[in-house]
């Protein structure tokens, strides 16, 4: 067998393989900030075309960008019960706006805050006062407003994307006249997160709602996406909260309605991370390192010139930039494609799998013989194939070779998650399934809060989520008539 | 004289008049965080084309985006001594991780951090942790990265956009193997924040260095770009810094070099924050609102159905948008013309006056008339000029229209700073020039820091740059030679 380039392998240990596939791929680091990283050039390029992709998709959705502060005084935070019970246990505080020197040369905070600020952990209760001001009459809805920003919720088992202390996120927050409106809205976004990881990250989710015990705190329904990771536990990948009246009580959001009365207005929030990285990378990445989707890829292309006699040097180098230039003019999706020449002068087969760990679709080395028969020598990064064509040909069909890609890899991740889901009828066959390999469970469920709580203290094992109604069954716990159908899992 | 939709007028109250702007074109709001603002969805938009073209000219210099952490450990702050006095008055510190009730029901602030954490006031010190881990050999040379964020000073006196505790920006910093390599980065850094000052926002601007008691803490040289405002003070609307080995011995930036020894590297920083849409507002608004320059609106267009009877209703709606449809197809800039169609059903005269408020390039109103004569009704919001055209030659012309319009405005903001520039040899002169209208006094200066203090206590003056060598002259307060040339005024 072949050696690879990522030790461990993925079957030998998976959260370490993850590290290194971080690492290797050159995506992120941990920083000195303790739980905080630094989203590397390569790994922000990858955050910034999610974000433009994601962020066209908002606004043909109604989403209007708007920026809100950092800040939130502690009254704010109080306003909703659950909220702030859901959020106490891990708010950065911020209670001094000076650093002084004291006595022994040291320098410490100073000029405490009469009020101390917590650093945004969600924006629910700053943006509300806003649309507070902002909504008078039912004419002034509906408000749809997304925000893109850091966020901070203080975690005690930080890992690269997947938990940070801060992250990087897009959160949407709407306003309704009614209570179907703000419902369908978090429906409407939901749809959106899912079209998004299905036809750009390439990964497969499962669409329902979370029970009471995995709600968001002061949301009345948390809707998500799931998707399964190769080590079959399931990541959140994104969520979307019908809110009730709730945030509009605490604060304020009233508007005068169609009937003339002043009434509370139906709000929905929802949002994606920077985890979605660590879905990207979970999904699709192998033993030799990470591997892109051509959509979300920062290029699609890597040309390593192969200089064996420096003096080929420079027609080769000069041959590259042309097919370089033949290639840019090829586009993806509206974009041109992009592509790299590396004519680093180092080590050719170090260069090369550099650019295999980053995860890069298509890679192609030029040296002289492939010049003369007019042919390219390409690998394709995911399934590491190597395949020569000519190139007028390789170009004509390039769209069609990378849209091929993508939908392989969509399909792969599809196929895994099938093979690893299974129908359980008894809580037996349960237990066993999870003692086993384990992935997704699906069951009729008739149990409650306590029998969920239970299951996660035994087998570390939670409702994914709720499926969409479809026939009933015997709960596989309690053998009791159902309709409720679940998916179990271990999570992230 | 007619009444303008602004009120106090620009002559009357300026500070007042801007608020006042911002309010009525719907840019931002202060928060009910102290100093902290929102800003709102037409406010953003032009923040989004500002990051958009920035951040594409940033790519073409070479800079790669990433992201670092919002908290920098107070050690990192201390490293630099002159960088943590210059920043220590206004640092908002998070010295606690969580919120828990106290026995009297309140919430407060709990479980205090070993090590306090300063949220960024920029972010020399944190980035420099990771260009110690990066950095090797002089192979791994020169960096560059660019950031988008969020930062944080507490200001005492806030205002929406020209100071505000916390604000967005683009900072750059990159590091170099030789001096003279990060000196001419710096420089590189303004000239791009220049052509994107005069071209985008058509906001002329003066290029040129700042005195010791202007620097940047922890800089050997600061550069800069001036810009005046109608009221004649200068606005600084963007910075770049070299920074010789300061950061570099502070954060252990070493690298071994062509000789083979190890040795420190030499730093440049500079970035744009949203004040730039401070400066957009006051160079450009008049008194009746803000004016945008076409290549930064959100929107260039407005299209403003004029419906007096209910049965022509949608025979109008139809043809205006048809309309849209055919100027959307005209390309402005590379970019599609972004046109809005205003159906709203409220008053025609409120409704063009929100548009004239929020300071869209172009407005067209469309009734039965003009739709028979095939004619449309402009108004050209720079100017507030009124004009007919036929429908066919207008599209037609479109694109030099909106280059006429970005040409005068950055025409009209430069004459407007040479009528209010004076060369001035004497103090009695340059008293008297700030005692009279005030605005540039430029000046040769052989003074010393003590100088340029008591100008600035006796009349709230200070030197807001030194330009380019251009020969000799005498100073205008010690009559002494020099070549130092420099410009004096009022300043934001």
């Amino acid at each position: 067998m072949r050696k690879f380039a990522i030790s461990p392998l993925r079957s030998e240990n998976f959260p370490e393989w993850y590290q290194r596939v971080v690492k290797e791929a050159d995506l992120a680091e941990n920083s000195d900030v303790r739980g905080c990283m630094v989203i590397k050039p390569w790994g922000y390029a990858i955050w910034e075309n999610i974000q433009r992709v994601l962020d066209d998709m908002l606004k043909k959705n109604g989403q209007q960008n708007a920026y809100f502060p950092l800040f939130i005084p502690l009254r704010f935070m109080e306003k909703e019960a659950s909220h702030v019970e859901g959020f106490a246990k891990e708010c950065a505080v911020v209670t001094h706006r000076r650093l002084q020197l004291n006595d022994g040369g040291k320098l410490v905070p100073a000029s405490p805050l009469e009020e101390p600020l917590v650093v945004r952990p969600t924006s629910e209760t700053i943006i509300g006062e806003s649309f507070s001001r902002w909504i008078h009459s039912y004419r002034d809805l509906p408000i749809r407003i997304n925000q893109w920003a850091n966020i901070v919720r203080w975690e005690m088992r930080p890992r690269l994307f997947l938990r940070t202390l801060e992250f990087l996120w897009q959160e949407s927050h709407t306003v309704h006249e009614t209570r179907e409106e703000a419902e369908m809205e978090a429906e409407k976004m939901l749809h959106c997160y899912r079209e998004f990881a299905e036809h750009y990250m390439a990964v497969p989710v499962l669409c329902g709602e979370k029970t009471e015990m995995e709600r968001f705190p002061g949301a009345l329904r948390t809707l998500c996406i799931e998707a399964m990771m190769q080590d079959r536990k399931s990541l959140q990948a994104g969520t979307a909260h019908f809110l009730g009246q709730n945030f509009s009580r605490a604060s304020h959001i009233q508007f005068i309605g169609r009937n003339g009365e002043t009434q509370y207005a139906w709000t929905a929030s929802g949002g994606v991370s920077t985890r979605l990285m660590g879905g990207l990378i979970m999904t699709h990445s192998d033993d030799d390192g990470l591997v892109l989707p051509p959509r979300l890829a920062p290029q699609q292309i890597a040309i390593l010139p192969v200089i064996h006699r420096e003096e080929n040097e420079a027609l080769v180098l000069e041959y590259c930039s042309e097919l370089k230039r033949r290639i840019e003019t090829v586009h993806y999706k509206n974009n041109p494609i992009k592509v790299v020449l590396d004519g680093r002068d180092i080590n050719g087969g170090l260069k090369k799998w550099e650019w295999i760990k980053k995860g890069i679709p298509l890679i192609l080395e030029i040296g002289p013989r492939d010049m003369e028969r007019d042919s390219l020598c390409v690998l394709r990064r995911h399934g590491m194939e190597k395949y020569s064509s000519s190139v007028g040909e390789w170009i004509a069909n390039l769209e069609q070779t990378l849209d091929r890609i993508q939908g392989e890899m969509l399909e792969q991740a599809r196929s895994f998650r099938e093979v690893n889901t299974q129908s359980i009828h008894s809580e037996g066959e349960f237990v066993e399934f999870f003692a086993q390999r384990g992935g997704y469970a699906v069951t009729f469920f008739a149990g409650d809060r306590k029998m969920e709580e239970a299951m996660k203290e035994k087998l570390n094992v939670t409702i994914r989520c709720i499926l969409p109604p479809d026939g009933e069954g015997n709960c596989c716990f309690t053998g009791n008539k159902t309709v409720q159908k679940v998916v179990w899992a271990k999570s992230y």
